[in-house]
């Protein structure tokens, strides 16, 4: 499932012109104490190593990034497109969704402020959903801007260094019971109501940032996928513009991917020497993967690609002693880059034959007294023809 | 570098009839301390989580396979044919081809006892060296049998529970000084002459297994690469049967893989519910690395995959006002499977060309006031032609 998964993203970030990087599973915590805010720092896989230094298994992706964009952006060109598909880590209770180990799929263009890149990123995000078989019935790209809250937040006179409090109770707002959610916004001088107004019919033009991704994605053919949901806000402290959410139509599963534009993070990490506008999304293995259990088209997608093919032809022996003539078949058809099977001890050859098709090997090729003559057998449609060693690398390379 | 490392592993594997498993990278650290001996526990990465469990970050992938497999056994055809990429983590001094974080490629062969699974798997080995680049000038693969030390420990008087002690003095034999070679091995009534003797000068037929692996890989056309050396025994207290490594040809780096066959491990993880045959190797990232880097053969085939290719075509804007139609352009490109990149904020069409040229892209499509009509360039050429865009997607694809 993981291969399948995988192989899709690396296919879709290629064809955008994204490059895979690699980031190392071990940090120092700092990393993470420094940037992230939220709930993650309580999440850490978290010990000292054998020399007293505080590390931690990495819980994103994304810190390491910065970091390293920070120490060697000088070497490329801007914007970096860049991707990687790597474990993560967070110390929390396993349930549906969530899992101690789990994979993502990051993808960041870094050293690009404008709009364009935005949508970039957004149409990169919902080419990996089409790709895995939804469709806009499927799912909605839930697009916020966190500068719409930043303003909505001086015009009502919220201070500055309580503007991070504020924003995690609209990001709780949908989970909150409404009393709780009320009692919150008092602390605000706010009414739940004023917010729910808000978010349910925003002022036209409220985002101009979101207008003009809108309209780029229009061009593509893909707006089809998004809607401003002012609700979005993303827990994690460090986005600073757009920020976005992906989630199936029905709401019924935690967000399949989320991301953003964090424009001081490469800046916040290198201490203040290099400045960097950046944006970027994770899509983790865990919720995808149920969603595509839920969706007859994805499902059929997937099922289709794991049907287990490891094999194009399986050399059966039917004759011990030609044992080794098998095995020289063998080498100069993995030369000729086929995937062959083979008997590692001596059996009966049904039970070769069986062997072959569980393994959903496409041939069979049945070597035996006869050699170099070989009866080369379609294991599917149980059809065979006779032919020469020699010409087995030819007739297969054809066929599959 | 690693990109290209795995996709050689994974393609080799693959010939081979190899299907990819997946390890969890944090294990209870009692599997290690049940299984390996040797050097291992006092290298691992290990630390109680936030629920007290005593984990450690895996230091390889065999525990983990063999603790898989004897629960999960019933679900597969035997032989299994197993392979993984993947960090492992141990704690040391880093040195030349040795980092704390580190990728193992590991291939393993369960459920099969014979010879045809050791020469399968060293066939394999030897495949991916090949692969690489390597030839019969550049690595050895140095083959031993623990069997033949278990005899010749019985026939010396050796009692059973001091042969784990003989065998580690045999381990570190070539690394030693001979005096202290000497002295250890007079603890077991031996000279230090009498081990040079017996290893320098095996008596014919003493590993029949050896003899039987040799006469396969004979036949495959691969026993060039083998050499029975009774110097190797590998330092894991699990190995039972033909052990092996890899060597560069000088013998100035350390092994560049290692394995054998431990058809003893899966019972003992079991806690004896299972007993298999396995036999298996695992190949790092790191000494591999150096070896390419000074064989010209294969460090020219190494940059060969990673020449910067990552993009069929760029999309140049010659007209600002073209720019939804670029999109459009893109999307479907995308969607016929191209590599695709595009400016994603305007700059001049020198800028854009220049940027495409670093991408290494081989097509850059000027779209400008004539569109439809499209300009396609040939990079590296320089030479260009007239098209519609409608007959882009058709062009590249028949030229990539």
């Amino acid at each position: 499932m993981r291969a399948y998964l995988f192989g899709v993203w690396r296919t879709v970030a290629q064809r955008y012109g994204f490059v895979e990087w690699e980031a190392p599973t071990v940090e120092p915590t700092e990393l993470y104490l420094k940037k992230s805010g939220g709930e993650l720092p309580t999440q850490l896989f978290r010990f000292k190593d054998q020399g007293e230094r505080d590390i931690s298994l990495r819980p994103e992706l994304t810190a390491s990034l910065g970091r390293m964009v920070a120490a060697c952006h000088l070497d490329y060109n801007k914007p970096l497109k860049w991707y990687e598909i790597g474990s993560c880590f967070r110390y929390e209770k396993p349930q549906k969704g969530r899992l101690r180990e789990f994979v993502q799929f990051n993808a960041d263009i870094l050293g690009e402020g404008s709009e364009g890149a935005d949508a970039e990123l957004l149409a990169l995000a919902i080419d990996c959903m089409r790709e895995l078989g939804f469709t806009a019935d499927d799912f909605v790209v839930r697009v916020s801007d966190r500068e719409v809250w930043l303003r909505f937040a001086a015009d009502h006179g919220i201070p500055e260094e309580r503007t991070p409090d504020f924003l995690s109770v609209v990001d709780k707002y949908e989970r909150d019971r409404p009393e709780v959610c009320s009692e919150k916004l008092a602390a605000f001088g706010l009414t739940r109501e004023e917010l729910v107004s808000f978010i349910q019919n925003p002022p036209a033009g409220i985002s101009p940032r979101f207008d003009a991704v809108l309209a780029d994605l229009q061009a593509r053919g893909l707006a089809d996928y998004v809607q401003l949901d002012l609700c979005v806000v993303r827990g994690l402290a460090y986005y600073t513009g757009l920020v976005f959410e992906i989630f199936d139509k029905a709401h019924s599963l935690r967000a399949v991917a989320g991301g953003g534009r964090y424009d001081r993070l490469v800046e916040t990490l290198s201490d203040g020497s290099v400045k960097m506008a950046a944006t970027g999304f994770a899509m983790g293995d865990a919720v995808i993967a149920h969603l595509i259990d839920s969706c007859p088209a994805a499902r059929a997608l997937r099922d289709a690609a794991l049907q287990p093919n490891t094999c194009d032809v399986f050399l059966a022996l039917a004759a011990p002693e030609m044992r080794p003539q098998m095995l020289r078949v063998a080498t100069s058809l993995r030369e000729a880059g086929l995937r062959v099977d083979l008997p590692l001890a001596p059996a009966k050859l049904a039970k070769q034959l069986r062997h072959a098709e569980r393994l959903g090997a496409t041939y069979a090729a049945v070597i035996g007294a006869e050699f170099p003559a070989v009866e080369l057998k379609h294991l599917a449609s149980r059809t065979s023809q006779q032919l020469q060693a020699g010409e087995l690398a030819a007739a297969l390379t054809r066929q599959s």
